[in-house]
């Protein structure tokens, strides 16, 4: 997808970086290294892939400081962080175009809303006393429900409900399907049943937070507590987040992964995929939790663990691997007991 | 969130409790036991937590039989399930309100279906013959399928389907975007590919069954055959059940727990987080399996599993437990049978 | 469910398959093996369920070739593959009704979208320049972004999304809640956050794909790239496919199974519920993942793998069937070595 040609220069000068090369050579789009063609910008930020600068046919890759230019090879724009700057030269090169602020004919906003500077998308619902800041941009679709508050520049994709009540900041991206401020599981078991335990609390996303596709952030069970995600923390599809969870800043849930009731998540912390954490736990800043785990216990910061249940995640890799030998080592332990026994009965035998 | 103060005689008078210290004392909200301030009622069931009454600040605390009070402490309502009669005081102080009967105009019902005294949002639909019971309360979004039957006082949040034909009895409680009725996963292979079995069965949820947000529900195969979650049966977030699976009363799904096809759970199972039931399997009354397993085998009663495959609860804590001890089991036995063969060539050289 | 009576020998024509029994007799329903009685028909596909011949009411069976009757037994249909005759069987006698081409005037489809020969019901949205195929039908509450491409016959079910620009070949079935185009999963770790990395390329699924409920099909990061869903693969319900990855012919993925971002598999591809591809492997064709897995490695044609991490499936189930071993590998192990220490001594003393 071409666009517009600009010189490396100018590109360059945008991202404060230093060009090595033609600051002349004109870009027109944005590719991978290896299919990188003429007029590609692409970049090398994994210093294992710098042998492709050898061959790219790309015309600009934006690279770390150290990295030298090869003969022949593409202008150099030498930036800090590679992949940074070319998360913001695609933002530049390729805008989602946001709509004008509006409310769609076909949409159903309640009188007392307040949407100023909003787009508001075909069949899309806010309800009574909701608030959405300026420059936000509502799909259709979505169900904003009753006295719920977004704030500026928020984008919440194709049929992402906010339940009544509940909170996001500014520039918060649902994507389609996510639900924010469902019922907690929360149930009291009786002789006749599990009782419902009413969830009457809300949940809250901080700025920056991104929810993936379907992905779900209950409510808290108690009134006037929140679920709470904290600010720039990323979560991805099919995520889960369990009533009166708190989530710190910057926190990582990558596709599947859950944070079950009440269970505290430090800054930074991240979940890989499938990754889980029982309620009521709490985990500390920069703890990595590897993919599939379970966490039992409570976690010290920086702590990296995987495993069911998660243990230090260096122990588990050796354990991992030394678990497909489990049969040898049963063999071998039949083997050494029956010779053990040989010996016992020779020396008893003298 | 302070609601109108109630004395809390009048409380324990209608939970059937027993008052020690005032029974004037006025509370006028909910709280948990550790920030609970002055006013604030909450509730004492694990004993773990009997020491907090010497510190709470709360104005009365829902608390066992058994249970003493402490100097100058909060007063004690003694019930029977302190838990359960705290999810009772909850709906009573903050009830959810459900709007009045009547169809939005922006709702979409057809002409033949039945909605006396039901409540259908804005931007909802209700297909051709469906029939809802009164006082249910459909949110916008939500997708009822021709000849859908819905019981009393249901509540189906934004965003949730029931596919055409299906069934849901009184009370049940779909969270936002849940989904009951999808195709089930069925194909024959062929040499030209994957031929679809038709999913020409429905999906039957009994009363005071409640789905989490974004969960599944296939509808069975075959015509004539119905999926079936029993009576007041409790499903979590993103929980799965697969075509003609059987669900008993009162059983439990976790988040990401789920069954597949033609499997039966009895009453009370419970399945923790990420735990799975393969297919045609039958599952006896109260097992419990536990947090990220795969069940292969069917199960007698009262069966506690966990692991993959799930294996005996006990056992496999023990096994978890010694894992990461495997790379010093492998590091033992090469180091023993070092030593065996010194032996064996010591004995062999006499 | 009764049907309109058809002779078995009708059947059997349409099938290419031979009767065996009366051609004359009349099948009005059909049905499991097991529960079926006079006027059912049903299949035997599985050899060990044979013995079911002399016990099931049903009037006629569709069996292999090599399959006999048994005496008062039902009618047999011979069949190259009785299980895809079933398919096809069900699909005649129960046909889904597919809505005459219209658009409902609750609908709202873009001015320039075009929509010939395509049913698009109630409160479903369809963006600017999106092009449908003739006979697709467009269910409730669903969302076609601006300038998605649907092909012929598809069928969306209610509440599934079509983000902008997405591509579904012919026939695709989309489950209630299906998410094709979300953004993928992309960040840049920065001094000051997580950055996001836009998501401008699509997604595209190829003929005769299907995708259970709630399943989330990711955009890919790069503009005129695509994430790929090959021809004939089948997803189940929760199913997560990453930003970037490209599935071959026939892939099928059971419920909660995912791919992550930039991975390739291969044509014929199993993953098995709960399995998982982490990002930027490239799995061969034919291979099958087992429940729960997680495939860290890329994987030759026709491998069969299990575990966390994955590993040869065979050895895996030993190793599994080892685990609950452990414990008394270390009972053992302790055992022994106090054992051959008293050998030792024993050997020193002398």
């Amino acid at each position: 997808m071409r666009v517009a040609p600009r010189p490396v220069g100018d590109i360059a000068q945008e991202l404060g970086g230093d060009v090595v090369g033609s600051a002349q050579a004109l870009v027109d789009h944005i590719a991978g290294i290896e299919n990188a063609g003429a007029g590609a910008l692409t970049f090398l930020s994994n210093r294992r892939y710098v042998p492709h600068l050898a061959t790219t046919q790309a015309t600009a890759v934006l690279v770390h400081p150290g990295i030298e230019p090869v003969p022949n090879g593409p202008t150099l724009i030498r930036v800090t962080d590679p992949y940074a700057a070319f998360a913001r030269v695609l933002a530049w090169m390729y805008p989602r175009h946001r709509p004008s602020a509006g409310v769609h004919p076909r949409a159903v906003v309640a009188d007392d809303a307040v949407v100023d500077g909003v787009f508001v998308d075909a069949l899309a619902v806010v309800g009574a006393g909701a608030i959405i800041g300026a420059g936000s941009w509502i799909e259709p679709g979505v169900v904003v429900g009753a006295g719920a508050r977004i704030g500026v520049d928020a984008h919440l994709m194709a049929n992402a409900v906010v339940a009544p009540g509940c909170t996001l900041g500014d520039r918060v991206v649902l994507n389609p399907g996510a639900v924010v401020g469902g019922d907690g599981f929360g149930f009291a078991p009786t002789a006749t049943g599990h009782e419902k335990i009413p969830q009457r609390g809300s949940a809250t996303l901080a700025d920056d937070v991104e929810v993936g596709s379907n992905s779900c952030i209950d409510r808290s069970a108690l009134p006037g507590t929140t679920t709470t995600v904290g600010p720039g923390s990323k979560l991805d599809n099919l995520v889960q987040v369990g009533h009166g969870a708190t989530l710190g800043r910057g926190v990582r849930m990558v596709a599947y992964s859950g944070v079950a009731g009440s269970s505290t998540l430090g800054d930074h912390v991240t979940l890989a995929a499938k990754a889980a954490v029982l309620g009521h736990r709490t985990i500390g800043d920069g703890v990595a939790v590897g993919a599939a785990s379970v966490v039992h216990d409570a976690q010290p910061d920086g702590a990296r663990v995987t495993g069911i249940p998660a243990i230090n995640h260096r122990t588990w890799l050796r354990a991992a691997t030394a678990f497909s030998e489990l049969p040898n080592v049963l063999r071998a332990l039949r083997d050494l007991r029956r010779r053990v026994k040989a010996l016992e009965e020779a020396r008893d035998h003298e």
